[in-house]
């Protein structure tokens, strides 16, 4: 459907004042040409007959549609709105709004999105989306549309990125649990073609050397979600039966944990214990309630923000952010068995 | 920062044709006047040096961005991701993409958003945040851009929607309730300045009238979230002690009276029941198990992309499509006790 072209003729008949006035009065760097009583009934008229100066005229104007893109993997992922509230507490300040995109799984769907979204000049977009080598962000890098990677990063560190310290938050659950007794700690990992998922395994790593562990006990799960977890935990029972605690790479993964333990008739976390990552909302109205690794989604959507607006502004810098995190401690955590 | 501007000569230069046959090989209504391989080399130049047809020659020449907008009221809620992936999962097959959009809570700023997403040409929207007389419904419709409702209504029924059967959805709790031997229900209705609110609240009265009960024990909640559904609950149980029951208008609200049951000492569902309205995912995961009117997101979203599509393309009947729901049976609900 064609929009109704309401004309610059048509506002400046009805405010009774010359075409370039019109121009002049809708136009933010020109206004203060005229009288604030003709800027007025010009865009009372405006308003009143739904012109619009129209993408072309506007655009080219200032170049800006004060309108920047949030990139998500999945936008069922409880993870991405707290982001989103972070970056628009920002960007909304500065008159920016933000649209949350689901990226297409394919490269091809990826880059015509992306294409489509620069076409209407988008002034900027975060990418919640990377993969460690990942053909799209240097694709973006080459449009000159500025960027700034959220949550997950690559493995060249050419990009702005705001991320957590997804290695020691890991580490704190094996501390937590081997502080309880624990010794047969079992791990869920996401996919290692994350940067998350690559961190997290080895902060898990690193944690269970340090403490003079096994480490053999990793399951890898193909992707970040409940029914994931659950095949994992279910894998985990039935190979290592002696596992006393299972440290999931992910809330939702261990959401699925909770599930197989309960399908197997196991008791969290009288049999087991569990923790999770990321401390999505609900966590805490699971049973038990989910120990789980605290991130700062709030904080990191904010800096995102921030960093995407100082580009935005034209600072080429590139700059990296790894906020820290922090182990919650509820119910799904408990003394080993003996 | 100001894109790069590649030029049409630019692209003609590298792919060694005329300016014309550039605008023509991009053009997809254009392009079959030109053979194959002309487009392919075209195509290519087009890409390699960055080139954008500009938001302003695109736009004008199609009048369409292949964006379509979806207007939330709360991203933070459970309840649009699954709205989105019906939605999605229809208009993407025709190649539109969706923009998630978080609507500002003012009636300034949300004019000001959508005159920023028709100035970008969006094709069309699909507002969940109408609420039963909005303004900015009718101030849409008068921009001749396409818009669809979805799961909110105006009380004025001119403009197309798609909602679910909200007054029988929270019957069928009454109904279960009063099978299981509860008289003493309460109800913590939703704001009524809302579709939902009014119709589910008016289900509340309905039923209970049917089933010659009283139905004076209604706790108004000023917002949809888990901190209010805890406060109206403990309002409950200060004023009806006797309350045996709780039916809440949204899955939120009802996690917020679960929170408030466990306050006062009282389990769900031995002391009280509770049900729920949506059936947003986690649902089954919190303890105990929400019984709670389920609702066909997916579809509701499939429907409205449907709807949105044809008004898109010119349609332009008013369409009202009304999706039954179900009662989905879990553990918060019991036989009174004796």
């Amino acid at each position: 459907m064609a929009h109704a072209r309401i004309k610059v003729t048509d506002v400046a008949a009805r405010a009774g004042v010359h075409p370039s006035t019109v121009s002049r009065a809708l136009n933010p760097k020109m206004r203060h040409r005229i009288s604030k009583d003709v800027v007025a009934r010009v865009l009372v008229a405006a308003e009143a007959l739904g012109y619009q100066p129209g993408a072309a005229a506007a655009a080219l104007r200032s170049g800006r549609s004060n309108m920047i893109a949030f990139l998500v993997p999945d936008l069922k992922s409880p993870l991405f709105p707290t982001l989103f509230a972070g970056i628009d507490a920002v960007v909304s300040k500065l008159g920016y709004a933000t649209l949350l995109v689901q990226a297409p799984p394919d490269l091809a769907g990826q880059k015509e999105l992306i294409r489509r979204l620069d076409a209407r000049q988008v002034d900027g977009l975060i990418l919640a989306t990377a993969s460690r080598r990942d053909e799209i962000v240097s694709w973006v890098r080459s449009r000159e549309l500025p960027l700034v990677l959220l949550n997950r990063r690559t493995d060249e560190d050419t990009i702005s990125s705001v991320t957590s310290d997804d290695a020691a938050g890991v580490g704190m659950a094996v501390d937590h649990l081997v502080a309880l007794g624990h010794r047969a700690i079992a791990y869920i990992a996401g996919p290692q073609t994350l940067s998350t998922g690559a961190a997290r395994r080895a902060g898990f790593l690193a944690a269970m050397q340090r403490q003079d562990l096994l480490s053999d006990n990793i399951v890898a799960a193909r992707s970040l979600d409940q029914q994931h977890g659950r095949m994992a935990t279910l894998q985990i029972l039935d190979r290592s039966p002696d596992t006393t605690a299972i440290v999931a790479g992910s809330d939702l993964l261990a959401f699925g944990a909770l599930q197989a333990l309960r399908e197997r008739n196991l008791v969290c976390p009288r049999d087991i214990s569990v923790t999770g990552y990321n401390n999505i909302p609900f966590g805490e109205l699971v049973a038990p309630g989910l120990t789980t690794v605290s991130v700062r989604h709030d904080e990191l959507g904010r800096e995102a923000g921030q960093m995407l607006l100082g580009a935005i502004e034209g600072d080429k810098g590139v700059r990296t952010v790894v906020l820290p995190t922090e182990l919650l401690i509820r119910s799904s955590t408990a003394q080993v068995r003996s």
